[in-house]
This record gives C-alpha cells, sequence and structure tokens, in this order.
C-alpha cells in the first residue's frame, strides 16, 4: 500500500491509485444511450472503481439488466431530473454526461429547487492534462463555464484546484496565475492586481497548503528554464502543478490547443455542485470520458 | 522557377523560395550585440537573402568590418534611433532587434517625428507557425502588442494576415475568428458580434481574396473531424492558413503552449511599420529568429 501516499503523476497512477484504495463510487450516467459514453462505463467498471447507474431508455435498460444498475427515463430531460434526484437522496458520488446537451443537463442541476448546486457555490472546471512534454499532471481551469472570472470564482478556483492536487498526494501544489506577461497591469489587465492578492492570500494560508505565484506567463510557469532566460525569481519554479487562466478564451485555447497539436490526454470534471459532474463531450474520446470517471471518483467527497 | 508560385508550406520552402526568386533586402540589426542573433544573422546572410546593417558597439564593428555593412552606435537607445532612420532614408527594408528592450526599441519606432509608424496605421504582431501536427504554416494574430483588439484594429489584422498569406502564394487564405464557442455571445463577448460584421465585409470583398468565418474555436477551426463532430458548416473547412485571437491573452497562452508542449517552429514580425520589424526575444531559438528574418524579408514591401 506504501503507493497510496506516494504523488500520482499521470492517468495510469490514477486507476491503479483507485484500485490500490479500494476506492469505489455510484456514477450515475444520464442518458446512457450512446456507445462512446457506454464503452467507458464499462472500462472503469471493469476497472473496479465505478458502480454504473444507467438513467437510459427502455431498450438500453434491456441489454444492460443484470448487469449495472438500471433507472428508466422517458427523454434526456427527465433523465437529468433523475440523475440530479439520485444526488440530493444520496445514492450517486457523480454524474456522468451521456447523450443529453450540456444545456438541459445544467438546467436540472442548477435548479434553484430541486438541483445541486448549493447557494452560494461558484461552479467551475478544472481539468487534469497529461502532456507527453511535461512530467506531472497539469490542473487547469477554467476553459468552459465562466466567462469572465471575479475575484472571488478566481478563489474557488484555486481551492478546488488546490483540493484536487492533495487528493493526488501533491503536498503543496504550485499554482500559477496565468497573464501574458509578469508585470501587473491594473490598466489593461485589472486582474493581474487581484493576482496580487491572491498570492498574498496563499502565503497567509487562506488556501490550505499551496504556493500561488502570478502572474506569470504559460512559460515561465512551465518551464524553468524560460523562467532563467527572463532572470525572474518564482516559487513556481517553472514546474507548475496548475494553471488558472485569466479568461474562458485563454482556458478554452490552451485546451483545444493540447489535444489538438500536443497529444495531450485529458481528464475533467465540474466542481461547485454537491459532487463532481463529468461533462464530456461528443469529440472526447472514450478514454477521456474514462480518465474523467475516474477524476470524478477521486475528487467525489460524497460517502465520506 | 515553377515553385516559385506553388504554396510556401513551411520554413524551409519559404528560404528556398527567398533563394530562387532573389528576395534580398537590407535588414538593420538594432544593437547587434548578443551571439544568438549574430549566428541568425549570419545564417540569413550565408542563405543570401539579407544584406545585414550592424548598427552596433565598435567592439562589435571591429569583429564585423569588410563583411557586413556597419553603422556605430554608443547605445542601445543610439542603435535603436539610428536604426529607424535607416528606414526613413530608405536604406533598411527590415529591422532586427538585437540586445535591446523591446520598450527602448519601439519608443524609436512609435516616435511621433522620426519614427516609422504611420498616423493611423494599426501596430500588430503576426507569427508564422509550423506544428508537426499540422500539414501547413499557421498565421496568427496576436499573442504580444494589442491587448483587447478593437473592431478596426482587427480589420488590420486581417488585412495584414492575408497579405502575409499571399506572400506564400496561398490564394484564398481561410482565417478563422476564435471564440470558446461557435455561437455569437454578444452579452459576454461584445466581439462575437463583431465577428458577424467580419465574415461579412470579408464576402463583400474588403480584404481582398480570403475567407473569414467565426466564431470557431480553435479545434474547429483546425480539425475538419472537430467541425464534423460539431455538426457545423463553415468554408474553413477545419483547414485554417490563420487565425485571430480575441485578446492577447489567448493569442499568447496559444505562442506559449505551441512552442513548449507541441515542438512548433516560429517566425514572427510587427506590422503596421513602414518595414516589418522583428522584436524576437532572448528565449527564441536561433532557428527562430532566422525564420524571422525570412519572413520580414518576404513580406517588406520596401524598395518594391
Amino acid at each position: 500500500m506504501k503507493n497510496n501516499t506516494s504523488r500520482i503523476a499521470d492517468f495510469s497512477q490514477l486507476v491503479e491509485n483507485l484500485k490500490e484504495t479500494g476506492n469505489k463510487k455510484n456514477v450515475a450516467i444520464v442518458w446512457a444511450e450512446d456507445s462512446h459514453t457506454l464503452e467507458a462505463v464499462e472500462m472503469a467498471y471493469e476497472a473496479g472503481f465505478a458502480n454504473p447507474i444507467l438513467v437510459c431508455s427502455q431498450q438500453t435498460a434491456e441489454k444492460y439488466e443484470g448487469k449495472y444498475e438500471i433507472l428508466l427515463a422517458d427523454s434526456p430531460q427527465d433523465a437529468s431530473e433523475k440523475a440530479v434526484a439520485l444526488v440530493r437522496e444520496g445514492r450517486a458520488d457523480a454524474l456522468m454526461k451521456g447523450f443529453v446537451n450540456t444545456d438541459v443537463l445544467l438546467r436540472a442541476i442548477l435548479d434553484k429547487e430541486k438541483g445541486i448546486l448549493p447557494k452560494g457555490s461558484v461552479l467551475t472546471h478544472i481539468t487534469a492534462a497529461k502532456l507527453p512534454t511535461y512530467p506531472k499532471l497539469l490542473f487547469f481551469t477554467d476553459p468552459a463555464v465562466i466567462p469572465h472570472p471575479t475575484q472571488e470564482q478566481r478563489m474557488a478556483q484555486i481551492r478546488y484546484v488546490t483540493d484536487f492536487c492533495h487528493a493526488f498526494h501533491i503536498e503543496q501544489p504550485k499554482i500559477s496565475l496565468i497573464h501574458c506577461s509578469e508585470k501587473p497591469d491594473g490598466k489593461h489587465f485589472p486582474y493581474t492586481e487581484g493576482y496580487l492578492e491572491l498570492k498574498k492570500m496563499a502565503a497567509d494560508g487562506a488556501f490550505g497548503n499551496c504556493i500561488v505565484d502570478g502572474p506569470l506567463d504559460l512559460k515561465t510557469s512551465c518551464s524553468a528554464e524560460a523562467l532563467a532566460d527572463k532572470k525572474i525569481d518564482s516559487p513556481i519554479e517553472g514546474e507548475a502543478d496548475a494553471v488558472i487562466f485569466p479568461d474562458i478564451e485563454a482556458g478554452n485555447v490552451f485546451y483545444k490547443t493540447i489535444t489538438l497539436f500536443a497529444a495531450a490526454e485529458t481528464a475533467a470534471v465540474l466542481q461547485g455542485t454537491q459532487v463532481p459532474v463529468v461533462l464530456a463531450s461528443r469529440g472526447d474520446t472514450v478514454t477521456s470520458k474514462f480518465y474523467s470517471m475516474a477524476l470524478a471518483t477521486i475528487i467525489s467527497k460524497s460517502n465520506k
């Protein structure tokens, strides 16, 4: 069991860790009607970390009866509402999007009365990426949900990312606040002034055990050589465990670039909801969906 | 000579084209005091497309006397002013930054009386990237100069990028206007509404022979498969020749990501000035500086 406390540096190690620790969660699959999702579910089931609950049509139910738990639904919307209800009842520790449009699922999640976003909680998207050209996992936020994060939203992003890193046994994660330059510029980029405050808060322990620095550009965040070239001192040391992007455009460009041009493997979940939600999209690979289920399993605090 | 009119798809072909066409330009090197820059200058001189004019110290002058043209300067600032003056006198067709801080060089370039930015001209940064995972050069703007482009600045960016593509014998370049989604969202991203106007202007011929579409994300811009997955129709067809980023943060993240994680080769110049300016930075490779000189040579309209 000694591996259980050493740093999880890639997705294979994540899956190994879940097996070794016997970490297993109930994952509700919302409208489990497409083959890609069902393949990923099968993989997670075989790996032993997910107990799938298919919220699905009669047709799909007949195929998987006896193998998985089943809850019948009439439509994507009905499936969304039923899956969200499973979370409220404590029967699902994570949600995974199947063949349903994101906005339909989000409406059920965000419903003020029946939804699963606690009042005042910040909903954001966390991705873990393994790049062949970077020696460890790189967590980042947010490529998909918050257009222009406020300072409060950024504080939540730092907290979530720190939680993730701790779950991956990264004791003191290095979190970089991204900007195109290392100089704060309150005139054109007000958030770079906010970065200084976040640094100070982190140093004062506001986010638990982590190191926060910024503004730094992506290169000085992730390359010790680039940092030295620019003669900059940073406690990140060009070895960021996580990067926080200034806005959704920068985050989305990063996400698309690494998956399209840098052979990155990724896994992602929504945080802020009562349980993590896997919002994989049609274009994602089966492997990415599988890893996202593993990510949801390790980070879910439900039933603990 | 038949190659002279076929598309230039990478940097080797660019250098070949310059040799075949005998395209040669006078390039003033501003404060030519660092070995990286001098190596790139040597390569460009050997390749035959650059006639270097070193604006440099007495010490460096002694080393290169008889080989290159020399203009003595006392300091980085003096070198900047003298190099800019060479452009105004019609003696330099391009500028290249040596061991001088960007702001010092820019001050000389932007000087209202003695500078080389025509009144009303838009200064922006154009990069050409060759990614091992993309079949052709990808031009993009702007990772370094304009924080948040106005609609007028974006029009200039489209014009410059179109000029570049034409110089590379791309008859009808496909130019994509980047956003994190394919849906315009005037509320959170006012420029996405502007994109629709730019598309219409392009269709009406405002930018010459080119195709402009957007908003598109980076993946649907550069992957026919991703485009098909999302069931989107776009005349870009997932084969963008150029992408225009919403702002400097997104552009900078792209630039840093492809050079750090995707083994991209890049070349870049400033446009808007009377002649192209190579603003290579310390962290850039010698090869990147060499290619940037080639880029400046092919795009310089000086002396034509």
